[in-house]
Formats: structure tokens, sequence, C-alpha cells
């Protein structure tokens, strides 16, 4: 299913060459107003075409609203929005259906769907398809953000060269709203130029390179989730494995805890301006699937994007023999910077489901 | 919710020092034989009280079954199992209602339910409300087996100790049957001395350790899963973080392949045998949410127990003053042994539910 | 599946004549006091071997909650009750594995199950398995309660003897109460007298009769439910169907007002003390799917029970070969007193879930 | 919420007046042909302005495919159709901001979206949602007939002029298909000369007039459904009364089997051509709340249209008193002809989601 949520329905659809992409949205509260320009500066971080770590397709993305906002607030109905594709090239991708792109979804594709699936630009498998997932994530950030609660990532490392950590216990609240809209968003700012290097050695080489996004969400109330499939862990990892190319997530210290002692891993309680606190966030803010509080942290892994321009051994489904494959089209070399504010919008659907 | 899945429902009742803890399976299809010496197998892993990685607490762990089996076979209806609980010593938990242990659900369950929730050993959050997923998953594990899919898990760390990976392009059959057995399941049985001496360290500093599980599923069809919230990874992890303690899950590579070129993480495709294979198996057998028919591989975080003896820091929610607290009653050093044949159980859980 | 809900979740499990009987219902809120004694009341209103319109097959049903209840308050987590099978007279039923009973569920179930359902007393489809619906009834019934929401039902007619119809303008709140506890509940008791006879001539004749149940919820906010699937008509509908010989069901003037004018059917809006509320209540306090204040009202059409001792004509799936049938074991002449407990118990589910 | 379904998700979004309505159904199949015409056949009977039955607003209602569908094949993903909203008359609706309408979702909407709801035409409750469901049913209803499933569907009764019913144990395929295409289907054509003065009776006199439909499904395999909340019979009630004006819903012989005796209700078994049927078809084709192969037979009853162009007491939402209010606009006189192409496809959608 292309279907999120609990409490609210998020339905994703529409292919990357059809007639048009876009997201239902059942279950958005009545009531709250929504700045289109908001959205519009989200939509924009997440498009194409901006530098030379995106593919040089350009789309206007421009979300047309059919339903469930009038004036400017929402009705309470379903909201829909369509997004047209402008700017395709389909004659791009004939060859791929005989010969599977490797890491992509065209074999595995290819037999759950009989052959059936949209297979230009990938279909409904495509990175495209996270524009309206940014749509939808925008509604509910703002309503999350009337409520207090913010959510912020920023690019954690792309190759090998990292960017600072969150300080997960004194969360700056400018430094979130700097990271929210810029296109390149970094802590330590200074490691734009390096990263942009490994990007670009990579396009060079008609390569390609992956890297992680690490995510804060602030503001949550205490009390939030529940014990085994209730969870927080659960319902947000869920989401983010919804976003193509993500493999892998930990929540507050994650895989490093697993090294821990428990007497370094513990979060000591503490008393702080008359508020329950701890002294440090290893738990990345959820203890038995709870919000504690505490800012809420996690970190996910995003694969290099398989679409690359070198020859690659593939298989010819028809001849039913070995072949050689070139991916011709545009490709992003690097998609990190680009999944941004998509995992930031997926967070805000999937903590609103769980308000 | 203490409910798991879409075409099937496994609901997880009880808590750690009430009446009885067990499992309702809803969707289970009918004509199916279960061998009960299987289950019990499985859930004498999980049972605590074998050697001193675990709690002394030593529980008879019996399921009782209240229906949907009638002479060894499934007849479509909801099997329910009862587990009593039968060695309770609930007196050591009543400093608990106050003073919260750092790293538990006390905290957060406490705002959440208001006070209400059963405190004693946990409740519902305790670590015995695995013994119904084991349960629960040898019944589908069962079912899975006669389909031609197998499930096996092993400590993959435990503190700073490795074991090796799996081959996932070539796994043994023999050595999946051998861990699936075991009581502390390594592939290099040469690392089991070195593991419960990191154990056997941190329980004679009053202290505990995380470590890390490494699960492969094998015999899948090639087409079950499928884009955006419908993939693999989304509904394996969901389940994962439904297991008490685990706070990071990655796929194949996972954050390895956040550093890795296209070119290095792209699993080719060849045909072997007349079936289509990758070469490698970076993608740990999803594509694009879509089993490719490779082995499934994930790998879990285990964070240390948070029940340890030593005195920590915390607060007391009567009097809002901090607090210290020595957290008394008996606790494992090390889950991780334990936690093998829980992966194992809710994997199969999960996979049950896409077919 | 035997699962209800969407907010909460509620599994019947258990079959006629295993080992148990019960229901886990996951999603309670924390902290509400659950009067035993009024949960016992309603059991025993459903309970046979009371008089002679029901089966003399006598159970205790007494419901063993193994958890989510301390102390007599809801602890937030899943409750669990399970209801011992004890008087079970498994003989009688030996002849129905091959030659289905007419009216009951024996044949569909044999194709649906491939036969490894258990025949015994109807197994899962026993009307039998209502006992842990009133149990979890009851649960919400008591927190609606303290929300001010009443739900009250009675015998609207058996065979072609009717009882009065709830004034749904002005309900009574005393006539709610008796009835809520009573055995045969009539608004016009000078009835009992002659539906008790028709039951027994029926009884008498080796046959049964079906009947009529009108059920009444006051005290629901405005509000509640919403257009297209989200419908109280709906969710209502749903819930009743789930219960055993139930074939039909309509809101307020439902069947009747397919006769008549818009001018006569329109509830005219006024005001009385300062609230809105509506001169008639044709619509059965449901407008566009959503609560509007007045009492909701709703019959059911119970079909007579199928089982009955006359000789009938039926099949032997073995021989492949028409049959005849004389159905033994014990049997309700008429099941419509008994519906009554659990009509009121499926319909606080299904409020409770709404809201 | 506007979603339903379980194995599919369909979600109907749009308000009368907005910029467009629509459906997004996920988790069709892939490789269906769909035949856009027979969905424009059904969209067309559906359609107002066709006689004086009907509102004189006319709509092209042309469904705009805008992904899921590639060269008339079902690709797997989700289908989107968005229909334009042309031809609107706002202005009409101005005066039932603060004076709902007797038997409308006026009142209820303003209370539950706090106002916020999109008042012009019934907004989000509009009739005119039922267009997408036909188009959905339409995709749905092809995909069936591949298998073997037809439904059909016609009118029972307009006020007190009723027509034949469905020959539930012998139907005639050509009957099902002539009312199939039909835009007032009569199983007895004299009776439309009667049934049509009824309605222009009501329309002359400022009034209104409901009625019943009745369906019927054939060729429904033996084993589909299942005990307690996973019957047919709650699953299609909860999908009718989705439509909205719907009131009641019965069964086979449905409420006239509640004066039955248990010997003239049961449907005995027999052998014909070496399959299993029924002599009668007093249950509709379910026993148990699984199909037995007989054809499905159910009944709905429409309330008559709320809007009438008679002066209507109501109340002033702003000033709190009491009001009078002569409904405007282009209203039905009589819905219950354009609800039965709304009847067949939601039943098509309610069939498919449980196979």
């Amino acid at each position: 299913m292309s279907t999120f949520g609990n409490k609210i329905k998020v339905t994703v659809f529409g292919e990357s060459h059809g007639n048009g992409i876009g997201a239902v949205i059942d279950g958005t509260p009545a009531g709250y107003k929504i700045d289109m320009d908001k959205i519009l500066v989200q939509m924009s971080r997440r498009a194409p075409g901006k530098d030379k770590t995106a593919t040089p397709r350009v789309e206007k993305d421009y979300p047309n609203i059919k339903s469930g906002i009038l004036n400017d607030v929402t009705t309470g109905a379903p909201i829909c929005c369509v997004i047209e594709n402008t700017n395709t090239q389909s004659g791009d991708y004939s060859n791929l259906l005989n010969v599977p792109r490797p890491g992509h979804s065209d074999y595995t594709a290819y037999v759950k769907y009989q052959g059936c699936n949209d297979i230009r630009g990938g279909g409904h498998f495509s990175g495209r398809l996270t524009a309206p997932i940014v749509f939808a994530g925008s509604i509910f950030r703002q309503i999350l953000e009337e409520k207090g609660i913010k959510i912020s990532a920023h690019i954690s490392s792309i190759g090998n060269v990292d960017d600072e950590s969150f300080d997960s216990v004194n969360i700056n609240a400018e430094l979130m709203d700097r990271l929210s809209t810029s296109t390149f968003p970094l802590i330590d700012q200074g490691k734009e130029e390096q990263m942009r290097q490994v990007v670009e050695d990579a396009r060079m080489s008609l390569d390609s390179v992956g890297g992680t996004v690490e995510c804060i969400v602030t503001g949550m109330p205490v009390g939030v989730g529940g014990p085994l499939f209730e969870g927080i862990e659960g319902q947000i990892a869920k989401a983010m494995f919804g976003i193509p190319a993500v493999k892998g997530i930990e929540f507050g210290k994650g895989f490093e805890s697993a090294k821990l002692k428990g007497s370094e891993n513990n979060d000591s309680f503490e008393y702080k301006d008359g508020k329950v606190v701890t002294s440090t966030n290893n738990c990345g803010g959820i203890l038995g699937g709870i919000s504690n509080g505490m800012p809420i942290t996690f970190k996910i892994a995003i694969k290099p994007t398989p679409s690359i321009s070198r020859q690659q051994n593939s298989v010819n489904l028809q001849s039913k023999e070995n072949d050689k494959l070139v991916v011709k089209g545009r490709h992003d070399p690097c998609i990190v910077p680009r999944a941004v504010p998509v995992v930031e919008a997926m967070t805000a659907i999937a903590i609103f489901d769980l308000l």
C-alpha cells in the first residue's frame, strides 16, 4: 500500500512519467490556517535542478489543491493535491524494460506487477513521489508548530565526511530554523565545500555516493507512544523506510549504545525548572516506546543513488542471459541534500499520526 | 496498541506480575499441523534462569492453548495462549512507584497512564511479554517452513566482541538450523567464551552490557512487499522496534552503505541455474521495498539492560526532588542471547503478515 | 477477522466446546474503575439455562481476568478475560461433520476452513462467543456511563407480537435502567406472556422463532462520527452484523422513511433550554453520519434459531447425495431475549470506538 | 475517514463546490484491462440532469485519470481520478451558514468542524461525492466480472409503489445486464410510469420522496467472508451506509425473517448438477457471515431527499433563536434512480475487498 497512518491516512499516488502525482490526506482536523508559501519553500528544497548535486530535470512541482482547504483553512475533509508531470523524456527508459538496473526496483517490480508497472522513470517507485510527501508533511508540520512541536534535520554525513551531531539535551531553536530552510543543511557549515567535493568526484567518475541524515523533534509532550507495537520508534521507522533508498535507522545512541554498559547508556533523571528532564539523551527521547519530553533524535542511512552512468552487469529478462547495462537519463549523484526535507516531512506525518 | 499486523493480528497481553500473560493470534489459516515440541524449544531458548547471563527468576512459561488448535491442527479461528505467572516477588518493586528507574519506561508510563499502570516488574513493558511473542512466532515459523522460508539469527556482538556476519549470498542451511536451536547462537563458536566474559564482567561490576543481533530469512519468493509504506524494511522495522530495548535496525550493508559509492553498493544481477540472483547482497535481499529472492538480512542494536544494581541518579515524583535509586530485584546483565529467539519469532510474524 | 474496532481492538477467541473462550481488549484507557458485579449482571442476562426460552446448557460463564485490571482499575494495558468451557457434551455433534445443518455455518465453514474448523457446538461460530462480547461491552459501557452516555435495548418483537417503540424524543431514564437489568426486557410488560407463549408454541412444535431488538443511546455529544465511511450508521451496522443471526438493521424510521415524503421525514430543529434539538427523531439521532445530540435509535432483525429438532433436508458432503437431518443437542427456541444484552454490549463497543 | 477497505483502500475526496472531486484507489492488482467506456456508462447513469426526477445541475463528470492506469491496463500503483467541478452556483447556499437545513448534515458538520467545513452544496457531504464512488466501483466491477462475479440492482420501491423482487434462486443473467445499464432500472418495467408519477407529484408539491434499492451479486465463490466481524453482511452494510441517505439494510428475507419460524426460514441444502445449492434463499446467500455460493441479496432504505423547497422550521445558530428556512438551489425530488449505480459500485468495492 502507498497509504501511511492510523489516525490519519496519507496516500501517495502517481508515476514519475504519468499524468500527475500527488497525495490525498484523510483525517486532517478542521480549522487550521495553512501557509502556502511555507509549503512551497519545503517543496523547493526537495525539487531537482538546483545545483550539481541533483538531476538536471526541472519540474515546477506546483501543488494544485483540489479539496480540503477553503480560504487557506483546513475544512476537515480530505485534502487532495495534484502535481502535474510536465518535463518527462520517456524515451530514455526504453531499454530498462528488459534489462533491470542494479540497485533499483526494476526487477522486483517486474515480478510483482507481472511487467504491467510503469517503468518510465521508475514509475511509482521514483524518488519523484517524495514531492507529495513533502506537501503532506508541510501541512502537518504547520499544525505541529502551532502545538509547539518543531522538526529539523541536517546532512549528517556524505560518504566519509561527517557533520557534527545535534546537541540533543540543549538544542538551539535558531539552528533548527536555519536548517529547516536550507538546501544544504549542515550544523557545521564549514563542511559544505568538502561534502560538495565528494559529490562532484562521484559525478565526475560517473558514480554516486550515499550519506546519513539526522533528525530532531523538540517540544514533544511526555507520554506519547506506547509499549510494544505502539512505540514511537516503530512508527517513525515505518515512516522512514517509506522513503526510497533508506536502509537503516537508529534512535539516540542507536548502534553505539549496543557497545555501552548500562551505567554509561542510562540517562539519569533530574528536576530542572520544575520539570523532569534527563542529564543525557542517549535514548533519543524515547523510553518504553513513549516520549519522555526530551528531544527525539534519530539518524537514517541513505544508500548511494543506484542510477550511475557506468556500465554495470545485469541480465536480460527476455533472452534470459547475462547482459551489460549503461543507465541513461538524468540522475542525482547524491540524493542526501534533497532527502533532508523529505525526512522532516515524513517525520511530521508520523508524529502527527501518533498524537 | 499491543497489536501487530495487517492480514493477521497478533495481540500480546499481560503484565509481568499479573495473573497471566499471553497472545491472541487472529488470521491464522486453517489446516496447518503445529508441533508443540518445536514451540517449547523456542520458548525455552527465551526463558530466564538458564545461566549467569540471565535473571535468576525461573518461570515454567508453559503456553496453555485455549482455542484455535484442535488435535494439533489450526482450525482457522483465533489462537489464544495463556502463560500463568507463577514466580512473582512483587515486594521488590515497591520503591519504583515514586522514583523511576533510568532507562526504563517507569516515568513515561507513569505520565501516560496517570500512575494506574502495573509497575510491578515493568508491568506490560516487561521483557517477559516477549514470551507470547515467541509463542506466536513459533506458530508462523512452522507454517513458513512448510513454504520453504527459513529464519535464523545469531548474537552478532556483545559489547565490543563481534561474531562473524552471515554469508548472505551462500548461506548454509545447517548453520541456520544449529543457530535456531542454540541458547547462545554464534556463527564463530570460538567467540562464546570471550562474550560470556564480557557479560560476567558487567555482572560483577553491578552493570550490564548491550549487543547486536543479525537475522537472515531464506527462501523468500521474489515480489513480496511493495513501494513506499508497503516495503519489507518498514514492516520488519516496525516489528523489531516492538521488542523492548531495540534502538536501531539496518538492512543489508545498512549504515555502511551510506559511506559507499553506487558502483560499490549496487548488487549486479546474473543468471545462476536459470534463476536471477545478485552477485553480492548489499541490499539485504530487498529492492524498492520488494524481495528480490536473495536472503533478507538485517541487524538490530540492543541497548544494555537498564536495570543495574548500582546507585543511579533519579527523581522523586512525589516530593518533586532529585533522588538516588538502587534497583533491587533480579536482572539480566545482558539480554542479547535471550533476544535472539524473540527476533526470529517477531520476524516470522512480520514476514507471514506480508505474504 | 474476529477483531473489531479502530481506536480500540476487541478480539474474541474460542470455540464452543474447546478449552475456553474469551476476549482481549486493546486500547482501553487507564484509570477507570470497573465494577465486576455490573459485568456479572450483564453476563448473567446473556447466559443460558435461565428459563424455557433458552437452551438448558448451563455454564458458569465466569470471566477470569488475566490482565489489564489491577485493584479494579484499568491499567491501560490490554485486558484479557478467559471463560472456561465446563459443560460440553461433544458427542451430540458428530453427525454434523458430514451433513450440514440448514441455516447454520456448517457448510460454509467446512468449505472456508477445508474441514479443519471445530464443528462441535458450532465452534467459533457459536452463539456462545457472545459471552466475551458482553464482557467487553460491559467494560466500555461503564466508562461510557461516566461520560453520561447510556445504552438500553428491549425485545421489540418476537414472531408477530410487538412491544411498543422507544419514545426517541423524550426517553425515560428509569425505563432504560429497568430494561438494562431485565432478562426479558419489554417497554410494555403486558406483552411478556403473549411473547413467551409464541416461544413455547415454537418449542412444542420442535421449531424456533425470530424477532427484533430495538436499541437506544442517550447522552451522545453532538459531532461524533463523520461523512462517508466514518458514519455512525456504518460503524454500528458493522458491529451488529458481528452478532450471529442478525439479518437486518435500520436507524430511526429506517425502512418506513423510504415510504415517506421529505416534509414528513425531516426533523425540524428548535431551541429547547438553550440547546438545539429536533422536534421529531426520524433520523435516529444521526445526520450525515454524525450525531446530532438526540438519542440514537436503531432496530435489528434476528432470524429464528436455525437449530430445530424437526427433520430437515440437507446433503451428505462425503457421499455427495441428498440426505435428511435431525439436529440433536440443546437449542434455544428463541434467542431474542438473550440477544438484548449482546446488542447493548456491542453498541457500547462500537460507540466507544468512535469517541 | 473517507477511506474504505482493508485489502484495498478507496479514499474519496472533494467538496461539491470546490476545485474538484475524485478518488484514490490503493491496492488494485496489476494487469487488468479497464474499459473506459464502461466506466462512463456507469457515471452517466449517476450523473444529474437527465430527467425531471433529478436536479437540473449538469456536470460533465469526466474522470481524469492521473495515475495507476497505463495504456488502459492497471499498473498496480494507486489509481487517482479527478473530476473537475465546473457548474457551481455557490451564491445559492449563503443563508445555510446560519440556518441549518432539516435532515441535512449542516448542523452536525457545523459542530464537528467548528464551522470551517465547506457548506456550499453540502461540501464533502454532498451526493456529488458518489461520482468518484461510481468511478472506483466501475474499476472493481470490471475485475470482478473477469472472475465471473456479476452485480445488479434495481429500484425496489419509490414511495408506496413496489417493483418485483429478484428471484434469488434462479436469477436471469440477461435481466441483470438490462438493469445494469438502465437509468430507471426496474424488473417490472410496467411500474415505471407509476413511480415517475409519485416523484412528479412530490416535485409539484415542493416535496421529495424516498424508496428502496435491491441488489444481487451472482457468481460468488463459496467460503468468502468469515465469522463475527469478518462477515459479508457487516462489510456490505458498512459500505452501504457510506452512501448518503441510506438508513437501513437487510439481507435475504431480513426483517421479514424475524417473523418466521425456523422451519420456514431455514434454506434446505440439496445437490444440483453436482453442486451444493439451497432450495430457497432466505439467508441472502450468506451463512455464518460466509458466502454459500447462492446469490447474495440485500435491500437498502433511502430516505426522501431532505432538500425540499417548502418552508421548514429550523434554528439560527448565530442569534440562537428559532427560525424558518426555504431551501433554494437545485434538488432531486427523488434520488433513488441515481442511487442504483452507486449501490452497485459500492457493492463491487466491498466485495472486491473481501476476496
